[in-house]
């Protein structure tokens, strides 16, 4: 077979404000590959299929010389985060072609690995085909975001029944399951989100008070349905302060992100830090791959079924093609996205 | 006998700043007592030995209708706080004269009780007078302050021998005794005080790394000798947000009081949250109270003696009279007192 376009999108440059397609991230099809004859060298040759966008990418999108949990991308070479890919020809003992692969993969359309324990190989994870969930699927709800909700909550929420969950970006991937969980848990859900169409959505998976922060004041909210004893913050700054505020004695905050400070600027001024002590709150911060040694089987056996039998609710905001994931990047930082964002490099 | 003056310290003012002797609290002679004939109603007379002063107190000197986690000062009465006292004479099965309690007791000479449940009759904890300690020793060392560090960092410091440990406040009750129960779990530790007298104490009682926070810069310090697994907050503020920047992954902060925030003044503004969640930190705010059902009792079996025996240190601040009480409280937020302060208001 002749050798065909082999696409990749560049981190290009780090953005003082929000990443722009075009400038912070650039599109390029320049570099070729004969998938039939390239050399694999002892390694496997995979087909993206599905790439994930998440909020964190930001992160990474900084100066290198800035410490952080996650490493920083390197300018001239393409993104990567978590995706699902197809191994095409493989020379590894541990590979064979047809697998497909979940793990963190380059923002680029084919691609060869020789280590294959990076990799998590889902026929292994979900036993045939017996979930017949789309690939998409286990990049959200059955990948990183679901995950990072179910060991999170596992972890840290010690939720009571009738105790009352405060829920921010509701309708993301992680948000939405949290709130699953809260309510399988018999707690009542507070969640907000930053649109009508999203609060509708909190409304379908079972939010009992759900709202619109953009049009509603957090704080009035939460001291009307109040007080909170578990906070799943995705957020921080001024939506931090207000849970603060309105927190019950003994409060268990879930730090699971920090949107509102990815951007630059100044952060907001949270105010009533004393009461941490004063209220007796426990605050843990967390990234889901330390708790992947405690929790990841348990999550693979429970949450594909429950989501193929239809038990768990999920939204995707799919974009087509890697060219438009520049854009996807962007979406998820200003929360112009629907659902769970995708994409969709290459079908199956 | 005839009637003898009851002296009492009145909470008379809310203060703005910090709280004013004379004009915040006042010393006031009026009343008078006569110990052999008045009515005790069933219940028993009490002779203040020692009254404890402590930093929290300010919280209390607030308007009413601000929550917090302690009940108002409530103008026009004594203040209250932990204290040692002897009972004169009792009508209460339970009370014996001659026993010493410990508890909540007015700012006030002699006082009439008949709620049992409210004291430790400290001859129970004690067994005998085997320790000898001074009855100030039980406001302190083997009281609230002492109780605080103990509870504390056994339930939320989870701390590993080789660990570093940052301890602020170290000279005071709580911070010295948290600074010799990190030494003996085989932390390096490191602790801060506010002058060279204090500084002298800290390595005294085995601090590694002893410092002058107003001399010295807290960051600076804690980036040569950190990063820091166990924090200890009694300050809150500019030190926690330093505590923050030096924190290793997975760090526990413990917050028992955040001084910097009590005596009025916009709160200061802790710039780095967003480390609480990628550098996975676990903040745990308490109140001694709290923890009193899992650790009391292992307490007073286990501290008292290791006092008296000299394993565990402990300075006082011994302010003779009630009517030098309102200046001890101030020096109290100030931190001009050298070691727990307490004031012996009668002998034994």
């Amino acid at each position: 077979m002749a050798p065909i376009s082999n696409g990749r999108l560049f981190f290009n440059e780090i953005p003082t404000g929000l990443p722009e397609p075009g400038k912070t991230t650039v599109y390029d099809t320049s570099e070729t590959i004969d998938l039939d004859e390239t050399s694999l060298g002892g390694g496997f040759l995979v087909k993206t299929l599905v790439l994930s966008i998440d909020p964190y990418q930001r992160g990474k999108m900084r100066d290198p010389n800035e410490q952080s949990y996650s490493a920083p991308y390197i300018i001239g070479e393409p993104l990567y985060n978590y995706g699902v890919g197809v191994v095409l020809r493989s020379e590894h003992p541990g590979i064979k072609p047809g697998t497909h692969l979940y793990g963190t993969m380059p923002f680029q359309q084919y691609f060869i690995r020789n280590e294959s324990e990076k990799f998590t190989v889902l026929q292994d994870r979900i036993v045939g085909d017996e979930h017949n969930l789309p690939w998409s699927a286990y990049v959200g709800v059955c990948g990183m975001p679901g995950q990072t909700a179910y060991h999170g909550w596992k972890e840290f929420s010690k939720a009571k029944q009738g105790e009352i969950a405060f829920v921010t970006a509701g309708a993301g991937p992680v948000g939405s399951m949290v709130i699953q969980l809260a309510k399988r848990d018999g707690l009542k859900v507070i969640a907000s989100a930053g649109s009508e169409d999203k609060v509708a959505f909190l409304r379908k998976i079972g939010t009992d008070v759900a709202f619109n922060y953009k049009t509603e004041k957090t704080l009035d909210v939460l001291q009307k349905e109040g007080p909170i004893d578990v906070f799943w913050d995705g957020v921080g700054g001024e939506t931090l302060e207000a849970a603060i505020e309105a927190a019950a004695r003994g409060a268990r905050f879930i730090e699971c992100g920090m949107i509102s400070a990815y951007n630059g600027g100044v952060p907001y001024h949270v105010k009533n830090l004393t009461y941490i002590m004063s209220k007796e709150l426990k605050i843990s911060g967390f990234v889901v791959s330390s708790l992947h040694a405690k929790y990841l089987d348990e999550f693979y056996r429970q949450i594909p079924p429950m989501v193929a039998r239809g038990e768990l609710l999920y939204t995707e905001d799919i974009a087509s093609g890697l060219e438009n994931a520049g854009q996807a990047i962007l979406d998820v930082q200003t929360g112009r996205n629907k659902g769970k964002s995708v994409v969709v490099v290459a079908q199956d």
